[in-house]
């Protein structure tokens, strides 16, 4: 994997003090937070904010998540965090990351998948139908993904 | 402060590895949380369930808070989290916290200070006139301890 | 994935506030730290101290982990913990988790990845070499889980 | 109190999906992190690296911690973190932090102390006779802080 952000800017996080374990690395479980701050991020970014998305009455639970661990982050230095979407069909959305030192070495490689629910049900909706605007540019961005 | 737990039993929490940082200590920002256990605990053993009170429509935020740390809890070990009531009147509630490792060190003081606010409207409320049921038994604690 | 516990216990974890986001819900990277006590405690069960194994020299980095969320886990529910070794030779440990809620409804499905490393040089080593007495303990695990 | 910068810039921070509790605002632990994010940034501002304190052989623990709580952060906001020095003596320092959202309301009034401590020995140490470049200009700091 290598992420082509397309315009879109990475996130650019310098990690905290309370992030490192008795390893003094960044332990693994921040990654995780990482990557749902480089969504958030990269969702703004192209237009669709997700703080809206739950005013509207969706929420975006995350349905798996996997990440491999390639090197380690330290205290004080700036990662850069890079999401693009993998897939989008208005029931399921896949994100993939890659997480990078200042130096560009690969730290993380990352995935998750989500699905869209009714804030106040709890059940599965289409975005299709409920926010067909978000969906027409996530949409877009998965075919200018899949050209390049 | 020395804490008599009056009949009411500490609550005993195993370090967890993601809770150390690069000094090889608990992180000090892990002892605000492990107060909040302690008095969700402390709440529950003593009859008023905070769960509950939530689903009533009542949520109890934090006004202030202030620790001091005396010794520092390493990875594994076991911590003992005495809690106690220190003043209720409807509207305010005061807890303090004693925090020892297994040699019976004292690691950290705490203090905690909460208001009762209408979930939905985030208006204060007076405890007495919303739950009384949840007030006479904080109001006999207080009076217990006071006495002691 | 259903893990028979084979004479070790499952870990309980009573659900804290601060785990929930506001989805009202157990934050999803919260689940990953509850797999490292998960598997911290199930070493313990089994006569692998991991806080000894540091004090020797070794750590043990996660390389890779994952999780299948199922249901959600709420405020004060207490969640159990399953863990069982599924991979061991040496140089890599594998572990599988199974989190369920109080009624018996699996929340997740998760596994983890391990090396060993020095924990001055950070070079990879063999734990056969390094701390034999561990291994045969794992060793007979794996067999035992394989023969089920 | 309230924070003049003095041409130090003030840390900002958008605040994390993980950072909210399920009252829909931000748990206030977290709170106590930010402070320790804006004392690194601005000991940084002001010439002194704590990445590079701890290579030295000195770690800063946290001696004491409060705060009060004005009102609430949201998630997708922007904080704005003051940090300023209050005390320092080479064996204590003292810093208050005030945080703010984007319209400028007071969140949080925070105080944290800390001392010097040999990485190794854990023994407390006077940074004036260990690093005494650092404490110049912390005393010029303090100095300035005091005439204004």
């Amino acid at each position: 994997m290598s992420i082509d952000m397309k315009g879109s800017k990475p996130l650019f996080h310098r990690v905290s003090y309370f992030e490192t374990d008795q390893m003094s690395i960044v332990h693994h479980s921040n990654y995780i937070r990482w990557m749902e701050d480089g969504r958030t991020d990269y969702m703004r970014q192209n237009g669709v904010d997700y703080a809206w998305m739950e005013t509207q009455g969706v929420i975006m639970p995350v349905v798996s998540v996997s990440c491999e661990y390639k090197e380690s982050a330290f205290f004080d230095e700036i990662a850069e965090i890079r999401t693009r979407v993998a897939f989008f069909n208005g029931v399921r959305l896949k994100f993939e990351y890659e997480i990078l030192n200042e130096k560009g070495h690969v730290l993380v490689l990352g995935k998750s998948e989500h699905c869209f629910l009714d804030k106040e049900l709890r059940r599965p909706i289409n975005l299709y139908r409920k926010l067909p605007e978000c969906c027409e540019k996530t949409a877009r961005l998965i075919k200018e993904e899949e050209q390049s």
